[in-house]
């Protein structure tokens, strides 16, 4: 349990503060849940009505909130201040720098003194564990493959041979890095597998979801760069580049070749055909398919399946519904129009 | 391999029967594939003509079958006699209790003695597993976990740090429950990401598919309730709440926040917009997307992207095929009237 | 790295070449990124222009490129032809045969002394791993499970009880075979589970991606045929039976009981409902849902959600853009019809 006063939580995230410096902090919580002695942020106007409720001791925000039982934190950008503090308030849970002996090392590693190796974890020849990186049980690092400082790899994630990430990765449960992409030349008698002798390479900051599977580069490799977040069983094929800050949501899949580019996001279970482009900055819609290229100077948001420019699709959703009665008045049409031929005819 | 006289199962199950008692039940199988020996059930009219050439020795439906060579064992709800009696004819593979060896165990967790540990599990500081439960091989358990009576965790799960699972809970391979929320603060610079510091409660006699990830909450909790089945690669985001008793099939999708009541069906991979409530009872269509809360009273079925009451779905899906004729037709219509318009001009 | 004349792999190939045999090849890339001492191939026109400038030292190629400077290895099939030269440049990463004392090994299993079983595998009584078998770290054999010749099973796979692998499988990490179906009995109180007591086969040369969950039948087997290949993330229910050569992409869910031909392609995400059937030879577009049996004689390709024959699609797919359009003139119709009729009533 945290406990601070809010004046010197203030200080510490570098912002003005109104009301009462002494309040204790000792939780946080949304502006909904929130109770007295907690911390809260207020960012949404469709929480208005909850600020003249919450029971928060503290509240992060643009500027006054009209309350004067709540100490106000001031910031411009108030989810990220509380993002700070929560940082700040709770205890960061990384493990003690250890190597255990349960684990199985390769005696031709690398393993900073400072990292921390669990148990049940085993490392192959060549594999570098840079300082401060945690490996937590069941992870599987193959040959040669290198661990950046800070990093953190979480239990059960197997990393293939060769493969790179940078500092201040976080790759979640279950992840696979670097499994062989999806190639098979096709011949008289069957499929003949394309050996996979690529690697995957991901650049510092980057976070990588639960049981997500990045594929290896048939030749050369797939990129995931500094900064981009994939959430959650998302599916990057070989030779893949990801740029700079992406957001790329749950479920999504990403099919070979497919160069995207920075400040991108990706709704959930999104699909991205092969050896296409989106250009930096592009927002696509959950559950869109997107079988060509996207360009931002046609338009930053796209969405539907093909994905079409997002006003255009909010229109085509809003008269998908109205289909089948277009329909009967299609058919009313072209009967009154016969009888008016017939009319004019008779 | 089973071998129980038929009356023997009937009464066992609570059942009249018809016919010979001492048949021997040797196996179980659908009725199509059914040999001598099998029992079976009949519970679908589209099996119907199978009826009569069945080889099963026993059958369970809810009245006489017109087969003098089958026993009919007679039960109002035959699949779930059927469900029953397999229980009864084949042993529960239950390891035997024991704690390996070859697991990890924090001397400071509490694990039961009618527990069963298996090798390269590793369990951490202040965890408890309650009686009878089960953890197969490479099992994470972080600290303060809780696992209630009888729950088994199948290999490779990762249980996070402070989660709770109830009783006679099943985990299948690879889930991943109170991996981190998918949360970030955008910045100037990029993105920081938000400490997730809720967790994950599973309830009584839930079960959760291989792979299947469930998120910790990023402030108080994720739950899904009482007997609640999750299949094979489901996603399940932060703060979302899932209420009792509901089936949500292979690679569905709910993003943060949502909430869901009792008896709720999605059909597989659907996708679950973040913030909105789905009604008690309410089924939705395989494929749906599903942009905003979902009324019972205005429907009990969903279906489309984006969802539309699942009868309007049916017309919009078959009038979908026609759309390039609509067009076609349009385009005919305004030819006409402009001839019609201009022979009045004229 | 490798380093073998043009001459020698074209004879290793079995291939003419024109050209320098003498050039030495020390490396493998696709023909915009190749340099000096590369293969490459030359099958897709896209890359015409890429002939003229590519810097690689030998191409395979179903004729002459008019490069006097690159030596041209000749193929009737270049791709194919590539990937087995791929074979030959590059070693094999098999890692040497041997038991590791780290993994737990029932002693009444049977394991062949040309085997890898790498640490913190655990084998359970009664499991065979036959000749030249690769079983990576993390892997949990439950019993009875039968592993054929030169199969590889990558780190933190789970393959539960009874199944059975063939000859030169590959299964990528964490790959589920064998968890329980997904069946559930509806009774007054909630769901009873139907013990899941059918198992799974997997046939020679199939491949199955990493995170993908094939369930065991609920009874009888679910089977995949000889040559099938399964991308990352995709699920396969119950009792389904997927025919030989089947290329089945990312993220694809097949529900229970499905039957699929041989030599079908599934694009990526999309859904396969319930106990339908696919004829061979069917080719379905990524993110398509399937609702119903396809048949090969009424089109060999289909699209959508639901599915329909996919030139129809296309259509559909062009014409969905213009619904808001159709629906804006078809009002425009009814007012100039309206005028008509009045002006002639007037």
């Amino acid at each position: 349990m945290p406990e601070i006063k809010a004046s010197e939580l203030a200080e510490a995230l570098g912002c003005a503060f109104l009301g009462e410096g002494d309040v204790l902090i000792k939780g946080a919580s949304s502006i909904d849940k929130a109770e007295e002695g907690d911390l809260t942020f207020f960012a949404n106007v469709k929480f208005k009505q909850a600020l003249l409720t919450t029971a928060a001791s503290a509240i992060i925000s643009k500027e006054d909130v009209g309350r004067d039982d709540i100490t106000v934190i001031i910031s411009d950008n108030p989810i990220y201040t509380f993002a700070r503090a929560l940082w700040i308030l709770f205890p960061h849970h990384k493990p003690a720098p250890s190597i255990s002996s349960l684990a199985s090392i390769h005696q031709e590693s690398h393993v900073s003194d400072s990292a921390t190796i669990m148990p049940f974890s085993c490392i192959e020849k060549g594999v570098t564990v840079e300082k401060n990186a945690v490996i937590y049980p069941g992870v599987y690092l193959g040959q040669d493959v290198f661990i950046g400082e800070n990093t953190v790899i979480h239990p059960s994630v197997t990393v293939h041979r060769g493969c790179k990430l940078g500092k201040n990765v976080i790759i979640h449960s279950g992840a696979v890095i670097g499994g062989d992409g999806f190639g098979f030349a096709r011949h008289g008698g069957g499929y003949l597998k394309i050996p996979q002798i690529g690697t995957v390479v991901i650049e510092d900051d980057v976070e990588i979801g639960c049981n997500a599977t990045i594929d290896r580069a048939a030749l050369g490799e797939t990129r995931i760069k500094k900064g981009t977040k994939l959430d959650n069983l998302v599916q990057v094929g070989h030779n893949v580049e990801i740029g700079e800050d992406c957001i790329i949501a749950s479920q999504t899949g990403i099919s070979g070749s497919v160069k995207i580019g920075n400040w991108v996001m990706l709704g959930g279970q999104t699909g991205v055909a092969d050896h296409i482009e989106i250009d930096s900055g592009i927002m696509v819609g959950a559950k869109s398919g997107i079988p060509w290229s996207l360009s931002a100077k046609k338009s930053q948001g796209w969405s539907g399946i093909p994905a079409v420019p997002h006003n255009k699709w909010l229109r085509i959703a809003v008269s998908m519904e109205k289909i089948p009665d277009m329909l009967r008045k299609i058919t009313q049409i072209e009967e009154e129009l016969k009888k008016i031929k017939g009319e004019k005819g008779g």
